[in-house]
């Protein structure tokens, strides 16, 4: 049995670090020239395993296999944070090449059709997991047409077509030949390395709910208001936000998260009372039922705050719902195995807290993934590392993984 | 006895609304166009009444009584908030040149010298009560020379040439003359109105105290970060500020004000935990004592967030302290006279929450402050209002009031 070859990987790791390097990170957002570089360098290290690559209309790389029958797709995305992490994305990426090329060179796995992809735009830098949701045909023409980068202005059709890619077709999920997805991510979080675990299995991800808490009162002079005539929409948005977060700390399950990540008060002066105030509020949990019971605490607490007066509040929706998505327990098993030969005893099923790709092709076909830990949880910073030995015991795992879940499927 | 004309005093408001009109409030912000309109014609209706009149180097407008010895100075601002109220500053503006031309019809106090000014920037575009403190040395060059509009970016500097004010020689308090300053201002606020009282004479003006208080913690990814990791200088913000605002309950005197008028939260998005975060806190009341005691609660509470930690907190006061300004009792007493003769048992004495002019004269000279009622209290938008009863009889015993300290100084 042929197995990975750590020289080749680390090097491809590397090699992706340096374009678009930023300190000890990387910025290589959507479209940006270092993305679009990535991308090309990708397109022929696919080639050179042996894979018909290409880039779709939206920027997806896609090595295909040129063995016929199901397929299982392997790949993550290769495009970061406006500054991010040389190893989110970029690692799971890597794996799945490094997996095509193992299973190309091994007599026993050669004739597996192993489909590898490097999804565009998962960071959100125009719309979240925007290649995965293309190939799953869950994008709406309406919101390709209206999505902007926030920090550019630039609007996304600009931006593709900037990037070469508005007359290239669309890849898209082929039910048939796509029997299944595998996706390896670092953790972002620091449950592994305060566990003292050395892989994590991922039982589902999260899903997310956030909302726009909006405070109607009356804005006013500071010196000449009495403290009995105000109708204070930001003091109001400050008792709201503690009483959500008691509320909430009763209601959320033992790994839901929830927070106030934005806060803005009007006129926002020092002398002068705020009129209106508005915050947001998220939660996410792997459970749908955890979720609607925090949406019910937070729309309560809003209530009784309308209830006190004198300001009024009200709570919508700010995005629409992500709901948990559940990984394959099939998949699930073989990357237990995998876990289990490369780390006896080290492993963990855990929810992943934060959004991927594997999210959207859940909703579509089975899907599996597998946790490296990252170093202190960093994430979304160019601090962001793993140490060499588990990237390589990651890979291999995965490697391990795969193909047992192509055995599996070859054996049917 | 001459007494006030009302067509005459209601046509000169008129004309000023007229100029920078917005609404049914005026936008005259410092050395804009229309606040130099308004000065000219200022400088006009002051010649015409009798007085040498002069815009200085910072645009301070001065009509000097032809009338040799000591004079009484009175007025107000004719500048306004970008968009304000009518009667803000122009009342207390019109109503002293209403009382000079009164002052020089009668043979009883045709003798009389009455200087009459308005000051510039009152209202702080640039520097608030900028005008106030030149003429009483209080301005500092260095303050001069950094102070911008933070609205348009343009600087002090350019924005005094470009109203052609740059060489002209600055008007000065002289102690010798000025034996005492007069301003009517509307009250800004609601007691009046709920008191059912017509007119208010001011004891003092508050003193503020502005600080900033910052909070640093740890910026992380909000779906991966458990609550038990996580350092987020949002909610502890949050969490001070609910507290600060029971701590200042405890602390405060009868009338005293406290505001977190201003709330920033970095990165500021719905999905990432606050690595930092800042508010601002501001309290005023007319007792140095209360001020101290409001400031050190707001420092035992910063302290003791320091100590629970994670999130480390500090506070800084944002600007020099203000004082609080006690009005003159001699004045005060003219002005309660003038009170009872025009509105019998309507009246109150009571403090200012607002800042003026006054402040800074009456670290100087002598000075005392009226209050005409404010419909609804409203204040700095361009809703503010009062009827044309209560301007009229405001302006009868302002000029009753003037006569008066007058009349005191003759007669010593």
């Amino acid at each position: 049995m042929t197995t990975m070859n750590p020289e080749r990987l680390m090097a491809d790791l590397y090699h992706l670090r340096s374009i678009g390097r930023h300190g000890i990170g990387v910025a290589r957002p959507a479209f940006s020239p270092a993305d679009m570089e990535a991308r090309r360098w990708l397109l022929g290290r696919m080639e050179e395993a042996g894979l018909d690559a290409s880039m779709d209309g939206v920027g997806n790389v896609i090595g295909h296999s040129r063995n016929p029958g199901t397929a299982l797709l392997v790949g993550s995305h290769t495009d970061s944070q406006p500054t991010g992490g040389w190893l989110d994305g970029a690692l799971g990426v890597v794996y799945a090449l490094e997996a095509a090329r193992v299973m190309a060179a091994d007599s026993e796995t050669s004739a597996f059709a192993l489909d590898v992809v490097s999804w565009s735009d998962e960071e959100g830098t125009f719309m979240g997991t925007m290649g995965s949701k293309s190939f799953c045909e869950e994008l709406i023409d309406s919101d390709v047409e209206r999505a902007l980068n926030l920090r550019t202005g630039q609007s996304l059709l600009e931006a593709l077509k900037e990037a070469g890619l508005e007359n290239l077709p669309l890849a898209r999920l082929d039910p048939i030949r796509h029997i299944a997805y595998l996706e390896a991510h670092v953790e972002q979080g620091p449950y592994l390395e305060a566990e003292k675990k050395l892989l994590g299995v991922v039982t589902a991800i999260v899903g997310i709910r956030t909302f726009t808490i909006k405070f109607s009162g009356e804005q006013n002079h500071a010196g000449t208001t009495p403290m009995s005539c105000r109708k204070d929409a930001g003091m109001t948005l400050i008792k709201t936000a503690g009483l959500l977060d008691q509320e909430l700390a009763k209601l959320a399950g033992p790994r839901s998260v929830w927070t106030v990540g934005r806060v803005v008060f009007e006129p926002g002066v020092p002398s002068v009372i705020p009129g209106k105030a508005e915050l947001s509020l998220q939660f996410r949990d792997t459970d749908e039922a955890v979720l609607d019971r925090m949406r019910k605490g937070a729309e309560r607490v809003v209530m009784e705050v309308n209830r006190m007066g004198p300001v009024t509040a009200s709570i919508e929706p700010a995005f629409p719902e992500v709901a948990p998505a559940v990984m394959d327990e099939g998949i699930r098993r073989r990357l237990e195995e995998a876990a289990e030969n490369h780390a006896p005893g080290a492993w963990n099923v855990m929810p992943s807290g934060a959004g991927h790709d594997a999210q959207v092709l859940a909703r579509h076909i089975p899907a599996g993934m597998l946790f490296i830990p990252s170093i202190g949880g960093i994430s979304h910073d160019i601090a962001e590392d793993t140490s060499e030995e588990d990237i390589i015991r990651g890979c291999r795992a995965f490697v391990e993984a795969a193909r047992g879940v192509l055995e599996e499927v070859q054996s049917r």
